[in-house]
């Protein structure tokens, strides 16, 4: 008859053989059981918000401080406090970084993928891949892997947008790498924003050319007042869902896929007074607070956010979001659910 | 050795065998063998126009003639001169329907797939299923297999456009099947343009609601105000192809794919003098002019077109398109295209 | 207030209008409404068994009578006798080859996909793309889409096998055409039936070459000894499908798709007794009895087979399987449900 | 005119400004910017080869100092000496697993997906999700995520093998999460081998049972000795790829797709004196010597392995592989291709 067997060797015996196997490069898994693998996931991170109005000081200062020659990118970064390593989340980053008028942020292109959100802007601009990209507030800018950019402030203001990476991740799986440009800037071509004059309009895509087969979206730019009159129509309409409002997702329009193979963007709309019902799931999740006030409260904890900060909830916390202003509130946000999905590792739960 | 055998039986003998094997539910292949097959592909359609000069005649005409209540639908059909059947292309109907003031097309739904290119209208809709669809002239509405759908006309003036639907398609596949909707009418929701709202967003979809399941595009209109205006803005631009200038499907936003599994549409947009290249495709293609004046040129005959006509194209019918008015010219057109991919039957060929 | 209107011009009016609009290509809608489509899908072609004590002694009579230089191909074809044209089921043929010792049947490729069930055999082959693939009694043997392909028999014995094509969707389609290879026979390759080599053990694929692009499968011989081995282990082991019993599909091993994107190949084993429940679809089906004696029942009617016979189901029509003898049954069988899946008119129905 | 700006505070300025961002959880890019990025991915394992004639020894120690009881799993982690963590490659483990005659490793699931690749057994069997799967020297069993599996030995000799998963990057993503099953071990069903007998023929499906809608292979075993008659063969009429020789993947026969999201499983036939051409690739790979003697060439630094032997090949390392033997050398191998095809962070490139 089958059976476990239990016996076990005297303590000092078995130190001794896991003495030898160490030196040849072995090691026993039972000794570690249960130590890494619990019943549920569990995130190291620790829900956490930046307020802008401690964030743009230190902007501010950091402009003064180093020049665009001296920092490849002036960024500050947001470390989570529950992380070693250098970001908001497990997979990804939430930085915010600033370009001065007459500035240049050269070109070079990396495999990590990064997103930006402008938060503060009179008009400068992104060029990816040769295209044009105008960047005003609110709007969503892509510059996915390995796409070439540089940025420029043609403005008499400060540019100040967060920047989102998947760099974590990339540096988890050390397929981190990147090429600089030989030049500071790419020539732009002639279009003004090329992407949205291509894929920007609903449902019609170019035929003249052959559909894209990279799999990242087309489309680098959603422009946020496109995107605000959409939200603010269908909130007039629909309920949206119980745990996230009227949300909708960026997705590339060539395939209806997230926007980035390791990113996926949304962006929500809550009406005064709403408060969404608990959820939690296997995605890492940014927010930035595009407009409005509120809070959002995961795990019981209560993080309060206004507009222009940045916050984060970790995967599996159980999380619910609150406009307590009398604005509607927009939250823009990036997650790696795509991540989760594509390798079988998306749960989600409703509490 | 292998080798072809060569003999043959006396011609009487062999009359003798295929009355035999006629009166059995059998047929020699060899008898036929080259009459049907031949080294290219053959459309027994021609190319052919029909200008709305003289089909408007003929829509107010009918509307005086019939209601609707005897009319199901008081649409006229074009019939190509190489077809034995009713419809404009061997897979596809042209039809042109009206709709007069006060007048209801009433509800129903049935497998074919359905397209409308508004051609007059001052206010009329289509609700399909429940969602309440304006119509303006340029307008594309879908109403998808099985989907219910009627047209209303609350405006003052008659409604004209093309229908164009894959009813030869479903009839030669014989799965040609209707029903009616228990009532005239559905009741319309109360969105103004729902579909649009939703997914007529460059790039935006609703993420609160699952993605839909179903074949067919979410997206049931596309309005000529936003389509005329993504066209003007690459055409000054782009060069677009050269076999067709600066043309964009519509797409189902959800997958990137043709509108519909059956029919695909497009719009071009052909500058003053502009005269593309030759080339064919195993397609048949039915275009509407919405705007503009200019000739097709297929297998070396010559179809004027102007304001509002139709034409047709059939397959593999070597074919180019000329603006010869002096303002841009924009073609709506749809295709079987995306049937002969299905099954992979599309070829293509400049020449 | 909208309805429906209701009016109508006296008759002789009417007429007058329909013969104008004849003669303008034009005719209307509503007086053959009703006509063509009904409330449900409804074949012409009536369910019909063709028996192999007949139909072989016709095949060798053809043999007598003409050769192989004389027909491209020696090919008696089955006529359902509620369809016009010349095939089997509305979109696909069923017909019987014959190939003498010594003779070939010459090289050629066409926009048609083709089949082969082998019924007898002593060893011949068919040379697909120049690869030589072995024809054994009860193997499925795939010559997709422009592929070339010719066919020898190098044995003693003639061979015969039913041949199963999409030329009547094709032909419906317009795309029907054909290209001579320039000898009567093409070179073979090395590899004993190197499509199988290749793709034939389950789940292995080449990972020295790039997945194929095509459409059809890459596999193009399904031996039926490892077809029946696994159809009879399973039996043991499953109760399969109410309506079919232990049914697999032949798939493409790069895809998990149809075989071919027109046709879909299945085969089935029912049990001594066995006696399946009744559904219907709206797909044709033409079946090829393997081995084993039963009968079909189509709406209501009942067809005998026996071994080597070929009978045909049409759509939408009432059907269960009974095995009616004291062995094993097994059933090939092939339909267009890819075409009607891909276009989105599959409807299934259990009765 | 735009430009990059070229200035920078005092350092202590700078030190002082770098202290308040820590304080704040926020951190300068630009002090850490070219340590982490650099021009090509970056491995910190290394090349490295256990062999068996070193861990069979250790395998057979654990064995008899510890029982089932005692360790959830009687596993021997190979730990890469580049790696801080317990596992053979950055993202997979390579372990040795032991069950002697008579016992059991008890039933339980995980998030992280698991494969199994047996040297030594005379007969034990994985249950997975209910199905008992054999389990004889060369076989290849899958667990995938979440599926329940037990092991038992009722042979009478033990019963080893290598046990490869992705629970380091299942970690990293912190997504590592188990169940116990409420018993030692699950009920199995009657079949002998059912995956097999339903998926593991040359393109057969079941039909009776709708396509598995998991990310996972629906084939759970795929025997040895199918595996090797179909590579001898392979290798007598294919020259293969000249960096792997004739090298097949296990996949999915449902979709064609690698066998779970996370790994990709691959075998490779290298002929007596076969030395393949170097290339490197942005995956990492785990090699376990079926059968033969050989060696790889790593970044230049030679491996030598024989029957039973685990080396692992880090990603973007310049590697080729020789079969220095007499007889043909069988690899397996899985890697973690299949993630960094998702994310679109594969680079291949020949040396």
């Amino acid at each position: 008859m089958l059976k476990r067997s239990d016996y076990s060797a005297p303590e000092a015996e078995l130190q001794a053989f896991y003495q030898q196997l160490e030196a040849e490069n072995l090691a026993p898994l039972w000794t570690q059981e249960g130590q890494g693998q619990g019943a549920e996931p569990k995130a190291k991170a620790q829900p956490f918000v930046w307020h802008w109005r401690e964030l743009r000081p230190r902007a501010v200062q950091a402009a003064e401080l180093v020049g665009t020659q001296q920092a490849e990118r002036r960024v500050l970064l947001m470390k989570n406090p529950g992380l070693t390593g250098r970001s908001a989340a497990n997979t990804l980053t939430a930085n915010i970084q600033v370009v001065l008028p007459g500035e240049v942020a050269r070109a070079h292109r990396h495999s990590p993928a990064a997103l930006r959100m402008i938060i503060e802007s009179k008009g400068g601009y992104t060029v990816v891949n040769g295209d044009r990209i105008p960047m005003l507030p609110g709007d969503l800018v892509l510059t996915p892997n390995w796409t070439w950019h540089d940025h420029a402030n043609d403005s008499d203001q400060p540019m100040m947008w967060l920047d989102g990476l998947d760099s974590p991740l990339v540096r988890m799986l050390e397929v981190d790498f990147r090429e600089e440009y030989h030049d500071d800037r790419q020539p732009a071509g002639e279009g003004a924003d090329p992407s949205v004059a291509r894929y920007g309009s609903g449902g019609l895509v170019p035929a003249w050319e052959a559909r894209p087969t990279q799999r990242f979206s087309p489309l680098w730019h959603y422009p946020y007042t496109q995107v605000r009159a959409t939200l603010e129509a269908l909130a007039r309409e629909n309920a949206g869902s119980p745990f996230d409002g009227v949300i909708m997702e960026y997705t590339n329009p060539s395939t209806g896929e997230p926007v980035m193979p390791t990113i996926g963007c949304y962006v929500q709309w809550l009406r005064p007074g709403e408060h969404t019902k608990a959820h939690r799931h296997t995605s890492n999740t940014n927010y930035h607070v595009i407009e409005g006030s509120g809070c959002a409260i995961v795990n019981g904890k209560r993080l309060d956010w206004e507009d222009k900060d940045t916050f984060t909830i970790p995967m599996w916390q159980t999380h619910e979001l609150a406009n307590t202003g009398d604005r509607p509130a927009v939250l823009f946000s990036f997650t790696d659910a795509p991540v989760m999905k594509a390798l079988d590792l998306w749960r989600e739960e409703a509490r």
